[in-house]
């Protein structure tokens, strides 16, 4: 018998679901005991259940667990019980409070609860302290289980490079402009009528998500309270026709005159929290500097770290604020299931989860 | 016999070349009677020398005349007799020179003599007036015929809309981010290998031009000097897997507080100088906002306006500069041969090309 | 007061009901007076319940229209009253027969009737005397008015240069793959997870309709009754990233020993019907024999003709069969909604729809 | 020190060569210790010759080697000394008999002989047998070293399932249409304006290779001779906008009469030729049948049995031959280095390389 800890996948049958069930599959630490989806897929093996949309085959155990309803009475195990959720925002809106109420670890990739102050918005390379969130928003909801979010894939792929700035030089604004793959827009997601040798200039709130949540993850948790970061932001999100990566273009205003060598240096030399170097999923390197001048790309790119490195490149003046730079990561492995896989290592470490 | 101009092509039978003979095959005023090509061609006829890589045939007149060498001893009449240069840049470099001083009015895509001083760089639609450098270049360097330039396809794309808020509210900054297609780098260009499924964040020189070139567009020429703008700006050009049409998403600091409302009226109620009533191919409305939230888009608004408009959506308000908004045109149409053909039209009707 | 045809659209809202708007808002025999739609659009002027989904805006006449529920009473005038239809499959099942037996003349691009023996599958310049189903069609069913179909887009792009051959050779076999646009799965259409990078062999249904329509379409109407041509066919139909245009690869089985130039010389000699001459939107060249080894493709050769004609190339010998060849025509244009528009000409012509 | 089995690779600074690098890198039996290259190239680190196009970087131990020119002096070691060869045609046609003739195992993927009568056409799943040519060649030219070829890739797509057929049934024609990737040309191979949004119908020499080299690969070797198979072929190749992967249409006429139902099962009961099961890079299963309706498809498909796998759908009667179906290999790994690295394997087990 496995001495793993068992989780649940909520939406296991969508986009995101097949991502975390994958990943999941091997995971040295997680072992996924329960699927639920929509009621057209409950009651029967998710194999079945699933219209499976990624590379390689439905992975053999998983395949054969019977779809559940997603309600809070799951039985999963484990000291809090264990929930991915995969849930579209609606249904994550609703149900993911009932489970933390029920008393579980809600480990979220959905964006409901992403700007609630006393929800974790969490990266552990950015913000691991960040949980110190957790004992508040039990206590501000008498809930025995806890929320914990990742951020939005877009808002991962620019974070790193600026929380390494923001450390070492101060930071005070942020112009954003992303190119991200149709893989965010899930299954079917955008029409290929859309986006066939086009650019759409226009992906649904997500330029608020650009512009709001690198306060959050940039701010400080202090006795128990967030405080957003004081950084002046813009942003504007593109379609474009990648699978997968999101590529951001940036600019930002440092709170020092810094160099062009400096800046990278400090991207280069940036070494992540020690807690990292404990987490199974934590790529060996997380932050790559590339100095070809035409890297980052996507393609070339977006799987480094088995899918879970930030690749920064280009980092030069800016002729209107202080440093240009572009980042890119993959929006479905670090910007989604992956990210929320590593947030769970994370809470396991700091013993939010019991292992 | 024609009544038209006679008119030569420098570089036929390039990418740029060949749209220069596509279009100027039915133009009310010019007639292309010369067509120049490399040693490979010189000799043939230019149905036969031309690898014709654009939609329809090549134009059955021109096919059948002979391709000169690139030499400035070509029998084309008019006064001046005109050409139209797409040689590539460093053949410009060197031969425009040469032609200008033998007499001949050189209008040219290439980007060799751009930031000359005594080069007009034009735009019909944006600064008309520039042509007031032709006599300063002329007496400079004691030339008989002139240079006019086209701007670079990627600066051509958010031109005017900067101009149109400079005129009516100031511009103190402009920060851009490009998504240029493929067919900008002519054929074969960019390879399939480095673009299918991928952005290339990096345009040989094109950052610069993006800097660049605006301070001089968005200038005045004062007495017959060229004095430019005094704004700062700054460019991140990146290759994308579209076809044709540069999109750039751009944010602006303005000379005073604006509204998005008072700023979109500014752009919806511009009217072009009066003198583009006079030239053929200056479309209706050269200036289109659109209101909906996902356009522009390049594979929807390219060809407004015959592939001679610019398509300007999405003004909002920018969280560091002043005000965000996504612009674009058609790169090898009004970006390159169109441009320089309504350059053309425009010394006809000032009189620096009699009719 | 216009002296044109007036005409409706039926299911004017969909992919192919805008195609049918757009061409028919200039063409100069046909007016469109009235269009119908979904519940959701009817009592809307047409501008406002479509989702524009092709170049250019809606035409401005047309635009203004108020959408119809789709019911045999609408109020057209014409002898008989002309509709175009658009309608979904299972819709035209239910509602074109009962326009017809309400005295309409249906001139549709649905499939629903392609195959039923008595209704003419029409291309002028294929089979115009196909129309001498109609007489029996009306008797059978005791309708006024009478339905005409065009066939399946990708049939369409095989047909002609099989019917030159036929009528040249005569033609035993004919084997079918076909790489075709994602527009001819209209709007949203296919998925850009499935497509792009990718193809995707298998379109519902459509092996099917390629290996029996041209049975149809080669056969003879003899004395009112349908006789389907004597062909072997086989069909792969599969789904490329290409925007428009509907490439095929065929291998043929003639009916005597043939050489390739013979068989070139057939398709360059061919003459389209006499009747076609007087078809407004039949193109000068129906058919275009490209002798360029890379070629017919896509991009280059789907407009040509103006979107209506067929643009053939690579005959050659088949190792298997007699002769290979490749074609193409454009989907939406020629395969769908401009072949119904010629259908309609060719019945003015013809006397089935009064001036 | 390592005992592996050193080898040499010849063109290593190509694309192919790339892929030879990259998979040798940790390849369990073989070592590389020489790589050669252009003039351009030699005497500098790989790592710095090349223009590594391919995911992940240079490896580490092979960035440091210094390339050497093409010649049959390379210091390689081994019995007899094995070089994989990714020249270019011309190359490999002028050298591979230099450096047979001095005693090296030339292991290729280049053309030059692939036709040859004594050089084994090699496909370790196909036909193992014909490695009984190398005696006969070595006699021939008076080689102490000699060449073994690996089939073109889109040969390769397509020839498992026909071994499969010819073997239980027999086989008598086959007619192919293949839609291949863009990194069958290398780098940088087709031009983006070539293949975005479009197929190009020709790939040159393409064609002959896929009905010639069937006949190989499903001929016999009898007493040291090669017998072609006596097999009817036609073949259309198209280049297609995608990355990866040879999807191929094919209908074959059998010896005999069979059902869909038993042409699947022999598909499915196929068992490699007992000797795969020594190579170390030959998958579990190299022949996946899949019954959706649509598979296999290049994006999904092509990575199966790490790049090595035949995934083949769609078997079903084909109106004019027998039956029809569908095949897809990866072209760079399975349909080239992979490929060539397997028949290297085949021949240290068959002994014709120590181990």
């Amino acid at each position: 018998m496995s001495n793993k800890i068992p989780v649940g996948v909520l939406g296991a049958t969508g986009t995101v679901g097949q991502r975390f069930v994958q990943l999941l599959a091997d995971h040295p630490w997680f072992e996924v005991v329960v699927v639920t989806g929509s009621d057209r897929t409950v009651g029967r093996p998710y194999r079945e259940g699933v219209n499976w949309k990624i590379n390689g085959d439905v992975p053999d155990g998983i395949g054969d667990l019977i779809v559940q309803p997603t309600e809070p009475n799951l039985v999963i195990g484990g000291t809090p019980p264990v929930v991915f959720s995969a849930l579209p925002t609606s249904e994550a809106k609703e149900w993911e409070p009932k489970f933390a109420a029920a008393g579980y670890a809600v480990v979220t990739n959905a964006s409901s609860f992403r700007m609630t102050p006393d929800v974790p918005l969490l990266i552990p390379e950015v913000n691991p302290d960040h949980t110190g969130l957790i004992p508040t928003q039990q206590a501000n909801n008498g809930w025995s289980g806890f929320i914990v979010a990742s951020p939005n894939c877009s808002t991962t792929s620019i974070i790193l490079p600026l929380k390494v700035w923001q450390e070492a030089f101060g930071l005070e604004a942020a112009l954003i402009t992303t190119m991200q793959a149709i893989s965010g827009a899930g299954y079917p997601g955008v029409s290929s009528m859309d986006i066939l040798d086009n650019i759409v200039p226009h992906i649904g709130g997500e330029d608020v998500k650009l512009e709001n949540e690198p306060k959050k993850l940039l701010g400080d948790v202090v006795d128990g309270v967030m405080q957003l970061a004081d950084i002046r932001t813009s942003a504007q999100a593109n379609r474009v026709p990648v699978f997968d990566g999101h590529l951001a273009s940036v600019s930002a205003q440092l709170g020092q005159k810094v160099s062009v060598e400096e800046a990278i240096a400090a991207l280069e030399n940036w070494q992540a929290p020690a807690v990292c170097a404990e987490l199974p999923s934590s790529p060996e390197r997380p932050l790559i500097y590339r100095h070809e001048v035409d890297r980052p790309q996507p393609r070339l790119d977006r799987d480094s770290g088995n899918g879970l490195a930030w690749t920064v490149g280009k980092v030069r003046e800016c002729g209107v604020l202080d440093l240009r730079f572009m980042a890119i990561t993959h929006n479905t492995l670090r910007g989604a299931a992956s990210g929320s896989i590593l947030n769970a290592e994370l809470l396991v470490v700091q013993g939010y989860i019991q292992k």
